[in-house]
C-alpha cells in the first residue's frame, strides 16, 4: 500500500502525488462528471411529465418570474454533487421564499406529475438533493430567516434554507450554540442537515438531531402544510410525526422550518491534539477521556496517519509531530479551570501511561481553530490526490479499524491510499479510498465487499450520510425486508405520485 | 382556596382533612371505580370478535396453558389503572415470554379480529393501557430479559418487560444508569416507557428517549416482527422507524426488546432543595443554576406549597421550613470537588440575592434519598386527600405558574386544592385538582378550560403522560387536522383491523 509517508506538504511531496498533485489541482480538475443517467444505464427516467411552457408560466405566477430560472449556467452547479461525481439534467430551478410558495409548487407538481428534488446546500456526499433525470431543483437557499430565539429556554426557531454557519454566528452572539457542527457549516443547510439527520462533531455530547430538534415544518408532496413547530420541549400529544421527516432525505415532504433546542456556549473550550502509535492505544485514551472528563468532553475524534497527511497536502499544517494515529479531543464547559483540571489530569496519566507520543493543548481560538481545520479538511486533501471512493459506516468501536487494515492487505497496491477517520465517540468511521482516477475495478473490490463486512459486525453502512442515490442498491445490509417494505409503504402514503426526490433512499426495484 | 397550609403531617391535621383522611385511608378507598363503559356511555365497542373456547385453546397452544389467564382475581387488577379512575371488563389475559409467541397472538386475533390491549406496569395516567371495553390483555411482564450490556460504549439491550428500577440496578452495578428516572420506577416498564415517550427526572440532563433510544424490536398487529435493534449510535439507513413506535401509546405495535444508550453513573451527586417566595424569585433561581452549575445539572424541579404538604400528608418530611414555592437541584458529575464548589457558588449568589429563604444541601445518599422522595410522593399524597384531577402541561416558564393562579381564582372555593409541580427545567407543569369525590361540575369547569388555556400560549396538553384513553378528544388541542388526518391513515395503515389498542391516541370520531 502507497502510504502518504513522506508527503509534509504540497511542496515537498513524493513524484508520484505530484504528478497527480499537478493533474487535479495545477491543470484543474474542471472536468464535469458523466451524465448520471449514463453512469448508471439500468436506471430508467419513471413516468413523470417533462416541463412545458405552461408549467413554466404556472410557476412564475407562483413565484416572481425571475425565481423560475432556467438559464442553464445558474443550473449547473445545481446539478452537479460537491464531489463531482454525478450530473442530472435539470433545466428548472426554482427559488421559492415562503412556505405556501413550497406548497403551491408542490401541489401543482403533483397534480401534473412532474417530478421534484428539493436541494438545500447540495453538500450531500450520497447524491440525495441531485436530479437524477430533469427534476425540478427545488432550491431552499431563500427561505433564510430566523424566526425567534428564546433566549431564557434556548429554542431557536428558522426557516429550512439558515447556513448553519450563519446560525451558530447567530446564536454566539446571544450566548448559544448551534447543537450540530460538520465540516460543510459553511455552506449546508439546516433544512438539508435535519432530512439527512447529520451527526457531525458535536453529536457525542449534544445528541443527534431526534433529541435536539423540538418541532418541524413541512410540505407534503401534495402540498399540504404539516405544521408541528413546537417549541415545547416535551409533547406528548400523538404520533411524533416530526421524526417521520428527519433522516428521510427530501422523500416524504419537504422541510421549510425547525424549531432546535440550542445548549448555551460553553465559557471554557480546550482542544488537545494527541499522537499515539496504535488503534489500541486510541482507544484507551478514548475511555480515559470519556471517564476523566466525564461531563465535559464534547468531541473525541480520530485520525491515521495519512488522513492528517491529506490536510497537510492542501497547506494545512499538522501542529505536532508524525505519528500513526492522532486523537483530537475537545472539552467544553462551564469554568475554566475546572475544565483545564480534568484535561490536565487525563493528560498526566496518559504520560505515565506512555500511551501518548506527542501532543499539543490549545485554549486560544486561533490555535483551536487550525487544530480542527486539520480534521475538517482530510475530505477536501483527499478529493486534490485524486478520486476518492467515499464510505461512512458504523462499527463497533473495537473493530473500528480493522476494516482500514484489512482493506490494505487487500486492495493496497491497487490504490493511492487508503485512509480512516472519523468519530470515534459514535463508532462512526470515514473511511476513504482514493485512486488516480475513477476504477470500476476497484470499485467492484470495494462494493459489496464493504457494506458485507459491515453487516457482518452489524453496524451501519451508512452512519450518518446517508441513503441518498448512490447507496440504495444496498439499503439491504443494513435494514431487514419487512422494514424496508414498511418504508415502502410509508412512501406511497405520503407521496402516491413518486414525484417527490425520486429515485433515493428506496431501491429502485 | 382551600390551601393545605397547617397540614403538617398526617397526625396534625386540619379537621376537614382529618374528614377526608379518614374516610379514604382509615376506612379504606377500596372500593372500585364504575365500568369505563358506564363511565363513557356514547362510547360503542368496535366490532371486534368476542373470545370464543376455540380462541383459548388457540392461545394455549402458542403459550403454556397456565401462561392463558382466566381467573377473575388475577385479571382485576389488571383491568383497573393506578389512580382506580377506569374499570375495564376483560376477561382473558396472556402472559407471553418470547417476541415469537407475541407474534403469533397477535396474527392470530389479527385474523379473528379480537382487540387487544398491551399492558406493561400499568403506572399510566391517561389509561393508555386499560382494557375499555373486553379487550385481550397481552402482558409484557415476564418478558424481563436483560439481553446484553456493552460496557465499553455504554448500550443496553433488554426486554420490554424489564422494571425500570431493576434496569437501574444493574447498570449501576456496571458503572452506568438509566437516562430516565420517574416515581413509578418501582413497577413501570421499559416497553411501557418507551411506548409513553416517558420523560421524568433526569430529561433535562440526558434528553428525551427519541435521542436514547438507539433501536426497537417491535411487533405488527399483523404479527410481523420489526427488528430495527442496533446498537450503533448512528445508522441513517433509510426511515428512521424506530421513532414510529416511540411515544405511540402502543397503538401501532407491541414494542418488545429495545437497545438503549446509558450514561456512565455520576461519581458525584449532590441535591439541594431550596425555599423561595415567588415563582419570579424561582425563575431567577432557575437560571441562575443553569448558567452556573452548568453541564452539571441534572434535574431542577419545582413544588408549590400544597404539593409539599400533599407529601407531608403521607407523613413525608420535609427537611426545610415552609415555603411558598421550592426548587429541587441535583447536580451530577464526574468530580465532587469541581460539583460542589460550583454549587457552593451558586448557593452564595442566590444568598446574595436574596432569593433564597430556606435550604440544605444533601450529600450522603439517605438524604437525597428524603428529599426526592418528597417531590416523588406528591401524586400518592394528593391521592390520598381526595379526587384528583390531573393534568400534564407544556407551557412556557415565564408562563407556567400563572394557569395554576387562574385556576385557584377561577374555582378555588369549589375544590380542596389546586397544586403545581413539576419540571419546570422542561417547561412542563404537572397541574392537579383536589375534590372530596368526583364532581361532573368541576369537571366541567376544568375541561375544556385547561386545553384552551394551554393551546392559546402554544403549550401542549400533554407534556409525557400521553393521550392514553381519557384525552382523545381534546388531542386537537395540540395537533392540526391535517397531523391528526396523517395519524389516522398511519394507524390504518399498521393496523387496517384496528385491533391495537383500540379506543387510544385518535379521536373516536
Amino acid at each position: 500500500m502507497a502510504m502518504l509517508k513522506g508527503v509534509r506538504n504540497v511542496f515537498n511531496i513524493s513524484p508520484r502525488f505530484a504528478a497527480v498533485y499537478f493533474k487535479n489541482v495545477v491543470r484543474g480538475l474542471s472536468s464535469e462528471p458523466p451524465l448520471t443517467s449514463e453512469q448508471y444505464p439500468d436506471l430508467k427516467r419513471g413516468p413523470y411529465s417533462e416541463v412545458t411552457n405552461d408549467d413554466l408560466a404556472k410557476f412564475s405566477s407562483i413565484l416572481d418570474p425571475h425565481r423560475v430560472v432556467q438559464d442553464p449556467e445558474e443550473i449547473a452547479p445545481r446539478n452537479m454533487d460537491w464531489m463531482k461525481s454525478l450530473r442530472g439534467t435539470s433545466n428548472v430551478l426554482l427559488k421559492p421564499k415562503t412556505t405556501q410558495e413550497i406548497s403551491e409548487i408542490l401541489a401543482y407538481c403533483n397534480s401534473r406529475k412532474i417530478a421534484v428534488v428539493p436541494q438545500s446546500g447540495n453538500t450531500g456526499l450520497v447524491g440525495g438533493s441531485m436530479p437524477v433525470f430533469d427534476e425540478v431543483i427545488l432550491s431552499l437557499g431563500l427561505m433564510d430567516n430566523i424566526i425567534s430565539i428564546d433566549d431564557i429556554s434556548g429554542i431557536l426557531v428558522c426557516q429550512a434554507g439558515c447556513i448553519l454557519e450563519k446560525l451558530d454566528q447567530f446564536l454566539s452572539e446571544r450566548g448559544f450554540m448551534m447543537p450540530l457542527d460538520l465540516g460543510a457549516k459553511g455552506s449546508c443547510m439546516i433544512g438539508g442537515n435535519i432530512a439527512t439527520n447529520a451527526g457531525g462533531l458535536r453529536l457525542l455530547r449534544y445528541g443527534s438531531l431526534h433529541g435536539t430538534v423540538l418541532g418541524l415544518e413541512a410540505v407534503l408532496p401534495n402540498g399540504q402544510i404539516i405544521d408541528t413547530l413546537s417549541t415545547c420541549r416535551k409533547d406528548n400529544t400523538g404520533y411524533h410525526l416530526k421524526h417521520m421527516f428527519i433522516g428521510s432525505e427530501g422523500t416524504l415532504g419537504v422541510i421549510t422550518a425547525a424549531s432546535i433546542m440550542v445548549p448555551y456556549l460553553p465559557r471554557s473550550i480546550n482542544v488537545a491534539l494527541l499522537g499515539c502509535q496504535s488503534f489500541e492505544d486510541l482507544q484507551r485514551i478514548f475511555k480515559a477521556a470519556k471517564s476523566m472528563l466525564g461531563e465535559v468532553l464534547s468531541a473525541f475524534e480520530m485520525m491515521d496517519y495519512d488522513s492528517v497527511k491529506a490536510s497537510e497536502f492542501i497547506g494545512l499544517q499538522n501542529p505536532i509531530g508524525e505519528n500513526n494515529f492522532y486523537a483530537l479531543i475537545e472539552t467544553s464547559g462551564s469554568d475554566a479551570a475546572h475544565d483545564e483540571e480534568k484535561l490536565t489530569a487525563l493528560m498526566e496519566w496518559l504520560m505515565n501511561e506512555d500511551l501518548v507520543q506527542d501532543g499539543t493543548i490549545a485554549t486560544d481560538k486561533q490555535k483551536m481553530t487550525n487544530i480542527w481545520a486539520v480534521r475538517e479538511n482530510i475530505a477536501a486533501g483527499l478529493l486534490e490526490i485524486g478520486y476518492v471512493y467515499k464510505y461512512d459506516v458504523s462499527i463497533p468501536v473495537p473493530r473500528l479499524y480493522e476494516i482500514v487494515e484489512d482493506l490494505r492487505n487487500k486492495i493496497g497496491d491497487k490504490v493511492i491510499t487508503i485512509v480512516g477517520y472519523g468519530h470515534i465517540g459514535d463508532g462512526n468511521l470515514h473511511l476513504n479510498i482514493v485512486t488516480e482516477e475513477h476504477d470500476p475495478k476497484v470499485h467492484q473490490l470495494l462494493e459489496p465487499y464493504i457494506f458485507e463486512w459491515v453487516r457482518d459486525c452489524e453496524g451501519s453502512i451508512s452512519a450518518e450520510h446517508g441513503i441518498g442515490f448512490k447507496k440504495t442498491k444496498y439499503l439491504h445490509y443494513s435494514k431487514s425486508m419487512e422494514c424496508i417494505n414498511i418504508m415502502k409503504d410509508l412512501k406511497k402514503m405520503f407521496d402516491p405520485n413518486g414525484i417527490l426526490n425520486p429515485y433515493k433512499v428506496l431501491p429502485n426495484k
